[in-house]
Parts: C-alpha cells; structure tokens; sequence
C-alpha cells in the first residue's frame, strides 16, 4: 500500500507459466518430467481455471478414462499429479506486462488482482507459457456510471473482492448479483437469526429468481422471511453521492476524505419502475467474466483474440513464448481439454529442446524410464513390480 | 473348417476400427458423440491393446488426471466411458486386406488369428481408422524351422493360441517360454497334486529365471519339487519327426495322418551342451511381438513404417482413412497415450466433417450440451444439477 516501501526482487524461473487451469496445471506436470523449473500465476483465487471458476461441480464427460468428472475433481487430480514437482502457484495475480529482456529472456509484472496495481512483482523466464484460456477471469463490472472513483483506496465503497476495511462501519450494505456467491455473501454479512430483523443488508437482483441449489434457496427464503435480509430487485441505473462524513473516521477531514461519498442507488425496477436504494458499500458479484486483458497489449499477433502457435511445439512466433490451451490457435484446433493436454505435452517437449540445444531427445515411457519414475519419486514402486 | 460353407455376410458400418486399444476405444467414443456408428477390430484376445497386453499391472503415470493408473485399469476406465455407445468389439481378429469398392467405400477382411484364413469376414465401411499402434500383436514364433506343417488343422502339433482338439491325448506336452503366460499354461496342464509325479508335461526355458510374481514363482517351485511338472533349460534348434502312429485316431489311416508327426525337439542347452526332449505337442509361449503385418502390403504410402497424417484431422493420403495412435506421424509427434487422445478426438471431428459434408460443425461441450448428454444418456442428471 505505501509506494515507497521497496518492491520485492524479481521472481526468476526457467518457465513461468500464465494460467492455472487444467491446461497450465498439466502443462506444469510435463514441463516436470523434463526437469524444467516452473512457476505458475493465475488472476483466480483458486487453481483449476474456467473449470473450477465456473462450473465446478457440473460433471464433465468427456475426459479420456474419467467417465464423469466435475471440473473440482479433475483439479484435484490434476494438482495431486503435480505434486511431486509442487511448482509454486501466484494466485490472485493478474499478469500485466511482457517485454523482452536485452538477453533474451521475458520480463513480465503481476499485481494483485483488483487492487490497482499496489502491489506489483517482477517476473524473468527465458520460457513463457500462455495458458490463459479465454483471458483473465475477472469480475464483471456493474455498467452503471461513476463508480470508478469509490473502488480505490481504504474508505473504498464499491468492491468486487473480499471486503474492504470500511465494511464494518458501513450502515447500508448492498450485494448485487443472483448466483451462489451473492447470496452466501448476503447471508454471511446478515446478521444472526438472535440478532433478529435488521435494514442492514440488502440482496439486489433483477429477478426473484436465483441460480442457486435447493439448501441456499432454503436459507435465504428464511433469512428474507426472519428480516434479517432484504430483497429488491431492480438494476442500478445511477448514484446518489454527498459528504464523506458517515464514513469519515478521522477527526480532521483529510484530503482524501473531501471527494464525495457514494450513499445511495438509483434502480430500474421490473415493470418500468424507479426506485431509491440507500447504499453506503456497494458488493457486485455478477460473475466472472473473460478478458484477453493485458495480452492484447502486449504486442503479439492475434487472429481473432487467439494466439497462432505451430501445431508440432505449440511455440508463438516469439521464440521462448507458448501458448497452449483454450487462447491458442492451430489447424484442426478444437477447444477441448483432451486437446490442451497434448498441447501441454508438446509445448514441454518443445521448450526441453529450446532450453536446451544440443541434447538429444529419447521418447521415455513412465511406465519403465527409471529417470521419469525417479523424478516422480515413484522409483522403488517400479523396482518392487518389475 | 469347411470351405463349402456359405461365408458369413459382410459386416457394414460407417466407421471400422482397427484396434482396440487406448487410441481406438477413446476415439470410439469421440466417434459416438459425432453419432457416427462403428465396430472394432483387434487381433489380441481382449481389448486394451499394447497397454494391456503387456503391461497389465505396471503403472503408468503420464496419464492426465490419473497419477497412476495400470493398463488393466486405463482400459476398464475407457470401456466404462464407452458404454453409452457400445459399440461391437470383434476380438481375435487380423484384419488382412483393404481396399476401394467402386462406391468409394473400403472393404476388408478380417480372420481369427491363428487359423490359417479358414473363418474370413468381410467388412464395408466408408471410414476406416488405423488405431493399430505398432501393428498387429502376434505371438511370437519359434525359431527353428520346419514346424510351420504342424501349425494348422484338427491334429496340429503346434499351437501358439489355446490348445488344440488334440491335446488330451497328448503324450509329451512342451511349454515352451518364461513369463507368466508361460509358467500358468504349464501349471495349468499338470496333474494336480493328488495325482503325485508325472512326466507329461514340460516347461522349456532357455534359462532358470522366470518373469513372473513371487506367488507364481512359489506355485512353479512347488510343482518341480512334486514332480508334477518338468523345467528343461535350453533352446529348440531341431525336430525329430516320424509317422503319426501316436495321435492317429482313425482306425484306417485318412490321407491327413500320413503326414509324419512331431515326436521330440532338438535342444542346446546351456554351457553348448545337446538334448532330446520327447515332444507331441509344443505350446510356444514367448510373448507377443507387434508385426506391422497387412498393413505393409495395403499400398498405402508408409514413412519408416508410419502412416502420414494431417495433423488437423488425422486423415491419411486416401480420403476416408484415419490413421491414430502410434501408427501414425506428423510434425511434433509424439508415440504417447495423451496425443492419441487428442488425435482421436480431432479425427473423429474430420470424420464427422466428411461423412456428412453440408452440415455445420459446432463445437458443443458434454458439460452442457443437451445433445451430447442425450447420447451419453446423463440427460436428466443435468437437468438436476443445473
């Protein structure tokens, strides 16, 4: 938070890896057997990517030898796979830049997602893997004007992460949104069933419909009905704002403090409606939406947001640069897992023989290359079956 | 057996596979989401291929989303995924001949491996994949020459599948190999223990060390040391042959039962010494040894004993003949399980292209495609969860 404060050394790795879905984790995996150091960063909280962020419990059927998968299991696997390499994983890291070193190597920053660039790391890898799906995973962002200015900051009033350190004092609470993560997030911030009916927190949606299972829709209809919790539905449409003194905890107003407060909501109401929303800590969770973000800037050649790549290595016209995955572009593409995890293999092979110019490479099988089992520490296990 | 019988008609259908091993049951399962019918062909007893017949047991570990993961058990997962489609499975069967019919589609030939072509089936389909990995698995054969005469027919001496009609009235049985196949068949046909010491049976190895499991290994000692069974060491190098007077059955000579019989096998043995082992039927098993077989002669254009595919459909020079798997080559090759998964997947999509050349491609995900989970038959589980 202090600009001053010294920014911590440069991260550096042999592969750094853009991306922690089932491609990145898999590609990880292979980059292993070929005794290549990675590292991994992704803008979700979490690893698994799409498939864990978006559908995490919907069963995929389509993974070869995983006759029913959810995306949380097919993480899980992936990850326990991983371990005997355990490559570290940036999470809540958006990836901002990339530009190439004088000696050749990729120069990349993150920063922590959603809090504007404070808290940027450095990044250097001769080897760069994109494997960032559709782009980043960020939250979708409420379309109504002049929110901008109260995202920043310690007295933030608008916030798509977490909860801000003004949430405590807030008077007015509304979460907006109509998925699983609204509605926990409304009745984690309502208070207790003992606490009795409070004003407090208010849920806003468009509809009275919510795309929840059964047990939530269960809790909220008795949160709703106990007035722990209010319902309106309606979509903002513009901002009421005045003085920062609700909020204002300093004795002496300090500059920061002088810009305007944001304290109510103007809504569009079903039936052509209007409504009044007093709001002082606005909580959108409208669901995460894909961005090419940062990579469209980042001065590759792009056919229609996707990154061509050589079919047999998966290497971008940038040499050291991948893509596998989703983001990525070759005849025949199919944008299927099945089909990102080849990528990963031959992106591995591809950067082994990159890194490393003059080996020759010997096709190894897990299943008898003493080499391969030795890196998985699966070695004795061999020995004993043999 | 009879050449006069009328032969069977031919099997149509729009895809043929020809394998059944990981490659070919995970591409009858993309071919199933394309809702293209097929059939599959193998030469080995049971499905699973190379994975299965030769290293049931051992771990592979490259497998993605399986950390470990048996050949065994990497097929039982496939053929559980297969289901919903169940698709015929023709096992036991080298497929010996291909070629173009007038209406463009191909015809084959298939016959149960070992027989000498007397039980042949044709085949007409307008697709046809090679998933045959290294070519067909065959046992392989002895050595020594001269034993090919005493392969064939209902009085073979000679037999590298099962046993013949003949072996209960065998006199002098010779197993002939040293792993597990080898040493069960042997213990299999010895007396059991309550009939004490017997000289009927041998098992040939060319050295005292078997590839077996300690339990094997324990079961082989304890019918040595009862007698029950006989270990020669050495290598067949020569036959000794005379009239069939032993195994002849008919009370006048047919014309069949003149041929001279297999009655010992000349062997050196170790530290260049010679013997004579009393033989009337040699069961030869000494593993399986890929053959890239028919294929050779199917004029089809072969790279280092590869078929040339485009990467982006798997399709070889000759329109509507996919080739997947470690048959096949294209640029970043690799002979690994997970590349056949994807090609499998990007052949069954070329193939769908071809057979049915006006209509769209879509891609459509299992996860929430009424379509695809109408033919996986998940339908109503969806509708559940969502």
């Amino acid at each position: 938070m202090n600009p001053a404060a010294a920014p911590p050394p440069p991260i550096e790795t042999e592969a750094l890896i853009i991306g922690a879905g089932p491609a990145a984790l898999f590609l990880a995996f292979q980059l292993g057997l070929q005794e290549i150091a990675c590292q991994l960063v992704d803008v979700l909280p979490a690893p698994g990517g799409q498939c864990h962020a978006l559908y995490p419990d919907k069963p995929i059927y389509d993974l070869p030898g995983l006759p029913v998968c959810s995306g949380r299991e097919l993480t899980e696997r992936l990850l326990q796979q991983l371990r005997p390499f355990n490559p570290p994983l940036h999470l809540g890291q958006l990836v901002s830049g990339l530009q190439r070193l004088p000696d050749g190597r990729w120069q990349l920053r993150s920063s922590v997602s959603g809090d504007g660039g404070n808290s940027e790391q450095e990044w250097i890898a001769p080897l760069v893997f994109i494997a960032a799906g559709v782009g980043a995973f960020l939250p979708r962002k409420e379309s109504v004007a002049g929110l901008e200015p109260f995202e920043r900051g310690p007295s933030a009033q608008v916030c798509y992460h977490g909860l801000p350190a003004a949430a405590a004092a807030a008077q007015h609470i509304v979460v907006h949104g109509g998925d699983a993560a609204a509605v926990e997030l409304a009745l984690e911030l309502a208070p207790p069933p003992s606490a009795g009916a409070s004003g407090r927190v208010t849920l806003l949606h468009r509809s009275p419909r919510f795309q929840i299972e059964p047990a939530l829709q269960g809790a909220l209809e008795q949160a709703l009905a106990q007035g722990r919790l209010q319902l309106v539905l309606g979509q903002p449409v513009g901002l009421d704002c005045g003085p920062a003194a609700n909020l204002a905890q300093a004795p002496e107003p300090a500059p920061q403090d002088a810009r305007p407060a944001l304290q109510a909501l103007h809504l569009a109401t079903p039936g052509d409606g209007h409504a009044t929303l007093p709001c002082d800590l606005l909580l959108p969770r409208l669901g995460l939406s894909p961005k090419l973000g940062p990579l469209a800037d980042w001065g590759l050649a792009l056919e229609r947001k996707h990154l061509p790549v050589d079919s047999a290595t998966m290497a971008t016209t940038e040499p050291g640069l991948f893509a596998v995955g989703d983001i990525n572009h070759y005849p025949g593409k199919r944008k299927l897992i099945v089909c990102a995890f080849h990528e990963a293999t031959l992106a591995a092979f591809a950067a082994a023989a990159l890194l490393r110019p003059g080996q020759r490479q010997l096709l190894q099988y897990t299943t008898t290359s003493p080499r391969l089992q030795q890196l998985l520490g699966v070695a004795g296990a061999s020995a004993a079956a043999g």
